[in-house]
Parts: C-alpha cells; structure tokens; sequence
C-alpha cells in the first residue's frame, strides 16, 4: 500500500513547488486540494466559510488578487472551487465525520510560497527535475508544499479504511503562514473550537533526517507592523518652516524602537528591516514608511514590546508634527505543547518506519508560528495540541533559493500522523 | 551741579554694587529706591500694584524669597517700603505728574543681578575700592546696578525744577531682566498703556566709551523653559520593562530640540543647556529636567520655536510613556524702534557733553531684552519707544566675573536722558 | 535685422526644449552649439579639452552615458562633434578672438534639463504648438534651453559685424548646471582664468516680465551628498547580535544632520532628503543611503555645515559599527557680483527695449548656482564678475511640469548681451 | 560552645553594622578583622600585599580616602594595622596552613557597605537596641556585616581545634564589593591560584529563613562605566557654531546604549543611570557625564554589550565633535557553580542545624557579584567553586534603609562553612 501512496506524495509536492503561490494567493492550491479532497469523501469547507475576513492580516492589493486569480486558471487551478477562493479567502478544511461518537481530532498543514526566486543552478534538484517554480519570483523555500502534499496523503489514508475511525477527523489547510498572517482568521471562524486533539507540524527547521521533535515549543510571538509617516513637503532651501518632516519622524522611530527596554519576562526582539522615505534631495520629506516586527518569548512579552513600538511611533510623529498609520500586517501569539498529547506523538512517532529518534521537546527560542493561535484557542477550550517536526535533510537552509527537503520525509510524515490519529480516534 | 550728582551717582552705585539681589528679589534695592524717589517728590507705586502676579515669570521657590527678605533688612532696606516688596514683587514706579497738559514720557531702568560669584583679585576694581558684592554668589555683573542709579539720578534732576516740564514723566524701575522674566509682568499691569514715548536703556553692550546707539533694533525674540520629564523608577536589572524611562525622554528630546528646522524669516537659535536625570547607575531613571532657550529674530520666528520645542519634547515624553511638564520662566519678544523717537534722542545725544559719537541705528541680532514688552505695547496704542545704548569702558564683559564699568558713564547717561526729557516734556 | 534673429532663437529654443538633456548628457545640444558656432567663425573647444575630469560631480554611470550617446545620435545629433561630448564631457566655448588689443569678456549659458515628465496637457503651450519633449522623463523645465538659444544669439549677433569688436569674447556653454555639478570643472581647466569681464545670466526666477535684475547677490552656498552606510545583515530574531544596523546608523545621521547647529555668520540650511534602507523587515539592514544637502548664505557657512556633517555621518556609522561613504554630487559656492560690472549692465539694460525696469542688486537668500566658481576665480585673478536675471513670464514655476517662458524674452536678453559686449569690447 | 560564638557572633555585627565603610573605604573593618585573626593564629596578609593596584576599580578620590582615615582612627581602627590598609588597600587574608598534606580550601567574605542613610524610624531594630550606623550616609543595608562576623566566626571555630585539619584554610575579607570592584584586584594579586576548593556565601537575597541554596549560578556579568564627554562651551546666541556640544553628545549616547541590539546568546541588560551636563542654559554645555552599567547572562553576552557601548559613546562623541573618556568603574563576569563542590555543600547543609530546605541550585538571572573572578580563576586553575546563599528573615529589601537580617543566621553560616572546612580538609 504505501509504494504507490509514496509515489503520490511525490508527485503532488512536485506540481505544488512547481506552482508555488504566496499568502492568500493560493489559488491553484487550494482548489486542487479541495477537489481531491471532495474526491476522497471528506466534506470540504472553503474560503470565506472557513475565515474571519476582518482577521486576515497583510492581504494583497485587489489588482495582485486579481491578476493571480488569472494565473491560477491560466496553470491548471480546479474551476469548480477557484471562484470561492478569490480575493483573499484561500483557507480549505476537510471534514471526515464518522457519525460515531469520538473526539474531534485537528490535523492543520501550510500552503503558502515565499517572494524568493529560485535558483537556476544545474545542480538544484527542482531544476534538474523539471519541477522548478514556474511562477517567477515565488518558491516553495520553507517545504509548505511538503506539508500540503502530506495531508493529502493523510487524508488518502483516511479515506481507504472507513471503518477505522471514531468521532471526527479535520484537516486544515491555512494560506499565509509566511508573516504569520493567516491562521488568526480561521481561529476566529471557529475551525478548531470542537477540538479535543490539534496536531501541526513541520518538516525541516534543522532537525537532523529521521529526528523527530513531538513538541516545539520555542515560537516567539510576533507583531509584523507597516508604519507610514506622512508629513508636508517643502522646499527644503526657501521654506524649511513649512515643511512636517516625515523622514525626521520615521528616523528618530527607528533609533528608538530600537532602544525599548528589554523585558525581564523573557527574550525580546525588535527589528525595523525596511526603511524609504522622501522623494528628492532638496525636498522635505513628507513621507516615509517602514516595516518592522517586534517578537517576545511569551505573548505577554511580545505584548509589552508591540505596545511601547506604538508608543514610540506615536512619539516620533509627534515630534516632528507628521500623522502616522500603523497597520499590523502580520501577528502569532506563543504557546507551549500539551505534555500529553506530545508524549503520545512521540510514542507513536517512535515506532513509525523512518523515525530513529524522538525528541520529547524543544523548548529553545525559535522563529514564529501561528500556528500557535489554534493551539492556544484549543488549549482555551480544553483541548490538547502540539506542534510536532519531521526532520529531513535539507539541501540549503529555509528560506534559501536552494531550498530542498528529501522527499522520503513525506511517507514518513504521513505514518507518523496517520498512527496519531489511530491512536486518538481509532476504533480500537 | 553737577559735580555733587556726580559723586551721588558713583555712591548709589556702588552700594547696590555691593548688595547685588537676582530677580525678584531685588527686595533692598527697590525699597531704597521707593524711599529715595518719595523724598523727592515722585509719586511711587510699588509691589503688586505695579505686576500682574501670574505674568511674572521664572519666580523663585517662597523659602528663596523668605530668605532673602531677611537678608534685605538685615542689609539696611527702607523698612517702610520693604513690606510691599516681599514674594516676588519688586517693581517700582514713580511718577512726576506736572498736572499740566502734555506727553506721558516713561523712562525704563532694570535693577536685578546675576548669579556670579564677583571676582577676588586685588586689581578687580570694586574690590580694591571696597564695594565688592557682599551677597556671595550673586553680582552685578551687566551694569544694573548703574542703571538704577541712572534712574535716580534723572529723578533728581527732574526734581530739581519743578517747573521745567508739562505733561507727565514716569520712571520704571523693573525687577528681572535676567532670563527676561519681570517686563511682562509690569506692562500686563498697564503701567505704559497711556504712555506717548518710552525710552530703555543700557550701558556697554560693546558700545565703545563716549559713543551712543539711539535704536537698538537687534534684540531678538526668545523664550526660556524649564522642562521636566517623569517616569517610573525600576531595577534596571530586575525588572527593565516596569521603568518609564525619563532620562530617555529628555535625551531625544535635547538631540530633536536641535533638530528643529531653520525659519526662512529669519535667524532662529535653540539650546539645551542643561540636562540632569537619573538617580542611581542602576535605577531606570524616573526624573530628568531641562533647561532651554529659543530664540528669533522677530517674534514670529521664535514662536515658531517655541511651538515646535513643545511638540518635540511631548512627543519625546509620549515615545518613553512618560509625563512632562513644560514651563515658560522667561520671555521676550522682538520690537523695533520708532525711527522718530530715536532720532530725536540721537540729537540730543549729539549735543550732550560726554558723547563723542552717535549711532543711528543697531540692527545687527543681538541677545534678548523684556523691555520689548513695553516697546511693543507703547506702539501698539499709538505711542513712541526706542531703546538706546551708552557706551562705556568695560574692565570685562557683559556677565563676566570682573565686570566693570567706567563711571563717568553714570553723568552722561543722566544728561543725555534729561536732555531728552526737555526736548519731549519742557515747558519750552 | 532683428526679425529674423527673432525666429531663429524661437527655433532654437523649440528644439532644445523639444530635445531635452539631463546634466552630463547634453551630448545632442552641445554638438549642434558646437556646429553652429564653428559655422559662424568662433573658434570651439569642447569636452575634455575645457573640463578637469575630476571636478564633475554626480556624473551619470556609464551605461547610461552610453545609451544617450545611442539616442543622441538617433536624435539629431552633430555626428562630427559628437564622438568628443560623450563619457559626461559636454561642455562647450566658444572663442571670438578678434586679435586686437583689448579686454577679455566671458559670456555663460548652462544647457541642461531636469528629471521631470513634462505636461501632457491641452493647454501647455509646448504639447499644442508641437514641441513637448520627446525625451520622456526630461524637461527643460528651468529655461536652459533659453539659455543656450540666447547663447547662440548672441554668437549670431557678434558674427555678424566682426569689426566692431576689441579683445576677446568667449561663449561658454555649461553642462550639468542642476544640482550644481558642472561648472567646477570647467572653472578648473582654466577657461575664465584670463577673463576681465564674466556675466553669466538666467530667465525667469520670479522677476517680472521686462524687469531686469543687474546682479543677483542672493546665491547660497551648498553641498550636495550621496551617503551610503554599509553595515552585516544578520536574522533579526535568530541572530541580532551578528547584524550591523546600516538602517540605525543612517537614522542616527538623519536626526544628527538636522540637529547640526545654527551659524552666528549667515543663514544656513541641511536637509535629508531621501533615505532607503534594508531589504526585509526580518533582517538587520545591511545597506542604508541617503541625499541630502547642506546650504549657506556664505561658503563659510555652508563649509562648517559640510564639515559637521561629515562627522554626524562618520559617527553615527562608528556608533552602529557601519562603514560609511559620502560622495559629493554637486557643490557651489556663494559670491557677490562686481558693482562696476553691474552698474554697467544695468545702465545697458535701462536703454535695451523690452527692458521697463532695472533692479541694481537682489541681495535675498535663494537657490544655489554654480556659475559662482567661474566669479570667484575671475574677482580672484582681478576681473569683474555679475549674474544678471532677465524677469519673463512664467505659464508655472521653475521645476515645474508646466513650465514656460515668455519667448519674446530671448531677443531681449539677446540684446542686452549684445549691448553689454559692445559696451565692454566695442571699438568705439 | 555555640552559646557563647553565638553572642560573638552577634557582638560582631553589630559592631560593624554601627561602623559601616563603603567600599575601599573598610579600614577601622579589615584592621579589627586583621587584628582578630591574627590573635587567633592565623598568618594575615593585607592591603597591597593581596591588592593589584592597577585591577581595582571605582576606587575613591584621595581627599575621601585620607578624610575616612581620620574617621577610622577615631572610631577605633586598630593602630598596629591601620596603615596599611589605607589609600584604597583594604583586603585582608587569613591563612591556616596545618603543614600537612591536604587540599587548599578558600573562604571568601565582603566587607563593604552602602551609600545609604540609615533609618532612624523607631522600630528599625538597629536603631532601637543602639547599633544604627554612625558613619552617617552609609550604612550595612546587603548583610555584608553578616558576612564579615561570619568570616571571624568561621575562624574563631577553626582556631579551637587546630588538629582538627589538614591542608590550608584561606579566608578572603574582600573590599568593596558593591559595584563589583574589589575582587578582581584580589584575583590578579593572586590569592585563590592555589585553591582546590573555593566558597563564597552571602546572606538574604530573597531566600527563605531556613533554607539554603548550594549553587547560585544566576549572576549576570556586568560593567560599570562612568563617561564623561568634554566639548567646548559658547554662547548659544552670539556663537553657537563655537561650541561642541557634550551635552548632544551625552544625549545620542544615551538613546543609542538603550537601542544596543538584543543578543541571542542569552538575557542582556543596559542601562544609563544618569546623566548630568550643562552650565547654563544659554551656553552650548562643554561639559556632560554619563553613569551606566551593562550586564549579560554570560562574560560573552556582557563583552558585546561592553564592546558595543564603548562604540556607541565614540560615535556618539565623534558626532558632536567632542572628546570622551570612559572609566570602568566596577566589573564582574558570570560563572557557573562546580556541580560537586555544591553537591557537597547541600549535603553539609541538609545535616546542619537551623536548615529545613536545601536547594541544589538557582539559576535564574539574577544581580552581579565579583567573586565570579574568583571562581572563574579556580577553575580555570582546576578547583571547584561555588556561591551559596544562607536564607534569613529580612526586615526590608536589601539596600532599603530598613534593612535587617535575622540574627540566628551567623550562627547556622558558620555551622555550614565549619562543616564544609571539615568535609573538605577534616583529618578524618
């Protein structure tokens, strides 16, 4: 059984890195997802059913909505579910009910691309195998179509033994992981508020091949904000006086975001990446903007981090007479694991094929994830979740243009959640 | 005549020489000068009579003024006037009304010193000669203390004749030039509102010996503040994120102060000359005050300055989450001469023995003078100002610790001045 | 003889406008000055041979001289002098040596256009009349093509009786005047170092139509700086230590060039411009630059503004641990015209029809202009030196994209160039 | 026998706690101490002898050293002892070398005390059983009283029972351990390089009555930095671009020491304490200088914050045009306890009457402490080393003005550090 599924796997990944789409422009992606998941029996949810449209953070431009909508058509998107995936709205959710009483059991995957191009190098493996991105200027460089790809093949799984299951089993599949942007507004749409069970996972981030981590614990929240600055312009020689310097406002932002105080609750980070402002030498500034993210180790942290940003933005503008806007654009809370569902993976984990070694946690501060909100909300509710990784090994670090995962991690995967949700809802 | 004026001059002057009283406190000096000018037949108004309390500015702390009255009397102030005097109100102006039609023609003198501890070396000439500051710490260090010797000296000669004028002339004697502090206070009490001409003056300012500027039209515009920033004390250690840190605020605002744009109206200044924060190496600073200054060549620049230094530093307080308290302890505004009045007194200046030669006009941006407050409420109702300068040989600077003046100074001031008050007031 | 020189300036002038060149590119206009003026018996040196190579500041990057060089050619150029104005060396003179005795008189026009989209609309006298700029995103949009016509005007005019004339006259066309870059290098290969006489002149400014300003004294002194800080990017959650923050080093000089004092010897003026920074909003900034520009009422003044600003830009890189470059693009000095020279010009101008009023001097703070390098060296070596402004109707102001003149103004100044020459070299 | 060292004990402290000596300042302290355990039979060494001059640091003015010698003497210093213990040489060792075999154990006690004025409230007990402190603006308010009775206690235990040992007991009366200044002086004369076994102690801290924790592995390396920045003065109005601004200076380097980036080597801290600058306020300060501290979780983290300010307070200093001079005024580095030397320890302690609770270890962030030197020396040399904590009832924080300790804990100290001596050198 699992020789053909392993082709499968491979296959879908390989047409989903070929086709990558970034945060809420997964069009391609979910349509197919939705029909072979509709394929396969589960009951599929879709779109704005299954988000919170005031929740979504950093969606794009209409016109890029627009024009990927075309494309998505254009590169073989599922005609009958695109329409519902239009204008930002391009979560999917599948549903296996049993009819049998049963816990609810929550399986969440990423779908999203990066604004990276990928490497043209001969020796790239994508490239070699003719499955390099084809949507220039977006790659599959954090293993999102792996994750994709093993939900399929988890839901396949599923689906072949009927009989197998009690209760409910549900995949989600979330667009906009990348900037943590997406997983807020189908928390708030309630997708994961039955929950007795969440399990995300991840390939990669460092875990050695055949390593596996049942509880990742050390995501940072994190506030991505878009600051814009806007002053009056003058002529810089003959009215300096009349001019609101916008430039002024957004440098004196910088230097002391920056300098907010560190927290004893825990790790901090601020970070202002992106700075442009002014259209001409001789011309007082009267715009500026900026991009910046603030993390912390707990929520409270990022909190108290987010709320002196807002602050000291406020202040800057102030100083300078300028207005200023902030728009989060993306935004994770932290959360730890539930001990006893972790400790469950890992059992299973450890006597699933592939799986040499079961790390209970780890615990050390890491990226951001927003996966978090579900897990906190189930956690709210009652519910136990974790947050699991396959390693694999990696041909290039995440988030590098040779990006490229081994492709075995894929059936690995799919067993190791497979035998979670047998060990969680199986019938015995 | 005037050989015994002469010598009265020297002595008025050297006694307040040696009791040298700072702004507001001026309690000894003014009280002599309401005693000397009743004698002579002026009509005196003094204290609270003559200043709206809450225009009065830069006042110090009651425990100051308490002090000092002792001091005062223990000094030999005219225990009849004294009383009057105390907390903070020490202007004086007396009134020589001739019931006669005629102008209203106020002469201005200032009486206060400064905050200068008067040389010990043995050639400092008020010192050799025995009328060194005996009040330690504050000296009469930018010719004051002749100025109100000036006033009395006029006075005197004014009495001298009773019958020589028509009209009414008015002699101010004003507290706290320093720091520009006490003119607003006595022109808001209406003591030049019905005045036809005004005249200041001052002696030195870089004026050589024997030569005389008729209008001083560089004062500029200015305010003086004193800012206080507070915040919240915490463990710099322990507990980072608790502290609001004050010490924080006053630093970006002293480098944003400096930041403020030029005006294209004019030369514009801004200085911070003092900063004090903090309470201990490990302690978030929960204090920091500052002491600033704007300046403009018209008022309009200078308000201009003001009103930015107010936005930075509550911008400045709003970036650190602190408070601010920002108050005005001095200020003046620009005015120019009446072109009218000042010739008329460079003629009189060019016929008075003493002055070897006259200056039209001084246009150049010089420092910054209250008696604009008057100048410019003077032209306001229709009246005339100007303000004029008897040069003199200086031993050392304006507010030099060995400060001194040539006295001969004191006789020709008188005569340029009563000359002036016979061409304006004489009954022919 | 007027009428037709009349429509041959119109001509000229439409077709420089029509075929607008930015600084150092004016490889089209100055082969066709060159052309004409050979054409006429001036003898003309050009590029390399009358500028020092080092001295051009802000000169465009080779690909794209090189690519103008291709639509030079395409558009009209002179093929013979062409092949000698490329690489950004585009200056022309032109020398009408009469070999008699007499004084050397310098005549100076600047050619070059500015980076603006020029007006589609309707009513823009250059888009209905058919001389728009075919040159999109150029635009003569300050009257250089004006100038350059009324250059050639006058080399016309001269020709035309070549025995009226003593001494020397020389033409110069200057590139690169916008942003004060080219006339440096010009002055410094020598071509005013034997002048007696230099008058270079400008249209417009704000001077009314028929008024004439004899010696505009008002230009303020400036530098022109593009700075880059060079820092080590780094994961701003992963790894800030490892980060050196170009982007906090360049907001540190932002706020630090503005908090550059004012200067007690004349107005003063700096302005950040424009500031880019960083290339992601996780990432510490590796790269930051910035335009900006100090000014000064004197070269003095705008010297210190120079030299503080160097060290706010070398300390503010030292403070983040940056690397720093500061390129100068453009520079000019201030310089007071010749009141000899000027009265003449002005008595020339007061007989000159189309002229109703002479302005002796305009002596108000305004732009810079780099045609004060050739004054200063010419007062230097003991000539006379003035910069006279010939008042126009403008349809928008300077640097606008619906600028224009009033062309009736380029036979007047014509002729009151002619006049002055005559005045200055005539044989009687 | 505990009877009567218990009184000791108490006589001891209390002695020392009516005569507090800040640090360097301890010379009536160490010459009783020198005094004592030299009665006892140790072999005392002192002042220079086990002080490299150059190592210590904060060290205070000689005005104050001379005056506090007075002071001392008055207060009855020891005689014989007292003069080698002035001009900042104020430690003292003591040795019991038994001649045998056996390891080199080292005690290590602070004697110093706080700038703090202690309260007169009726109920502080200090005060109402007559030992409040006599040497008024400094008080025992961090238990070092305790510490330093201890230290003689622990060798009055040591000197009954001279066959009781082998090998060498050291004890170290350390000076000046507020600010972190005295042990590395202490280190570099060499003191502990011979040592097998190293245990300082201290009092308090937060730790319950009763409990005692074996390894305090939690204190942040740290430096203190007084900075003073030296510009030149002017007058703010006449000639502002005289001046070099050190109170700009002070003011950049504040904002831009709180913006040092966070490190992800583990928790940081930064912090200017404050700041004072300026003359007046119209004159451009010349003057402005800075109390700061830094701190990190490892000597790593602490060196990049260090290396880090000292850029900051250059390019800070480079910007204004100013000088600066940065004096490490105090320093301590982290350093983890030897696991089986603190294993012991807990053991001792667990038998050891007056403690109900061992802890093994507390490794939470914490303040700073300089016998960090000596236990990175240790065990860089090979030994083992730890810091325990001896739990006591305290009446107010420490360094509150109220502070005070629970008696009953001298004697329980002792009990441990004899029983230690004991386990580690005991002949059987």
């Amino acid at each position: 059984m699992s020789y053909p599924l392993e082709e499968k796997l491979k296959q879908w990944r390989r047409d989903l890195h070929r086709h990558p789409e970034q945060g809420f422009l997964e069009m391609r992606t979910a349509s197919k997802v939705a029909a072979e998941l509709t394929r396969l029996g589960f009951a599929v949810r879709l779109g704005e059913e299954v988000m919170m449209a005031d929740e979504r953070m950093g969606v794009p431009p209409q016109r890029m909505l627009d024009a990927h909508a075309d494309w998505a058509l254009e590169h073989g998107a599922d005609q009958e579910f695109l329409p519902r995936l239009m204008n930002g709205f391009t979560a999917v959710t599948a549903e296996w009910d049993t009819g049998r009483p049963g816990p609810v059991t929550i399986f969440r995957v990423d779908m999203d691309a990066l604004p990276i191009r990928e490497s043209d190098d001969a020796d790239h493996v994508p490239r070699k195998l003719g499955f390099r991105s084809v949507n220039d200027g977006s790659m599959h460089a954090c293993g999102h179509d792996a994750h994709t790809s093993i939900g399929i093949g988890l839901a396949t799984r599923i689906a072949e033994d009927p009989d197998a299951f009690n209760g409910t089993i549900r995949i989600l599949f979330q667009p906009a992981e990348e900037g943590t942007r997406g997983a807020k507004s189908m928390m708030a749409a309630g997708v994961v508020d039955d929950a007795d069970f969440f399990i995300a996972s991840h390939v990669g981030t460092g875990v050695p091949h055949g390593e596996f981590v049942a509880a990742a614990n050390g995501f940072m929240a994190t506030t991505k904000m878009d600051v814009t600055f806007r002053g009056r312009a003058s002529h810089a020689g003959a009215q300096p006086e009349e001019g609101r310097n916008a430039l002024l406002a957004a440098a004196n932002a910088v230097v002391n975001l920056h300098a907010i105080s560190r927290h004893s609750g825990g790790t901090s980070r601020v970070n202002v990446g992106e700075l442009h402002g002014g259209s001409g030498r001789n011309v007082i500034a009267d715009s500026a903007s900026l991009k910046l993210e603030t993390r912390g180790e707990t929520s409270e942290v990022n909190g108290y981090m987010r709320e002196q940003a807002e602050a000291v933005i406020r202040g800057a503008a102030m100083m300078a007479g300028a207005d200023c806007t902030i728009n989060v654009v993306g935004e994770a809370i932290s959360c730890k694991c539930s001990e006893g569902l972790a400790a469950m993976l890992g059992a299973v984990a450890g006597e699933s094929p592939g799986i040499r070694r079961v790390h209970k946690a780890d615990n050390a501060s890491a990226g951001s994830e927003d996966a978090t909100y579900f897990m906190e909300r189930v956690k709210e509710k009652g519910g136990q979740a974790t947050y699991c990784i396959f390693g694999t090994e990696l041909a290039a670090g995440h988030h590098n243009e040779r990006f490229d995962i081994h492709e075995d991690t894929l059936l690995t995967a799919v067993n190791v959640l497979y035998g979670t949700a047998l060990a969680l809802n199986g019938r015995d």
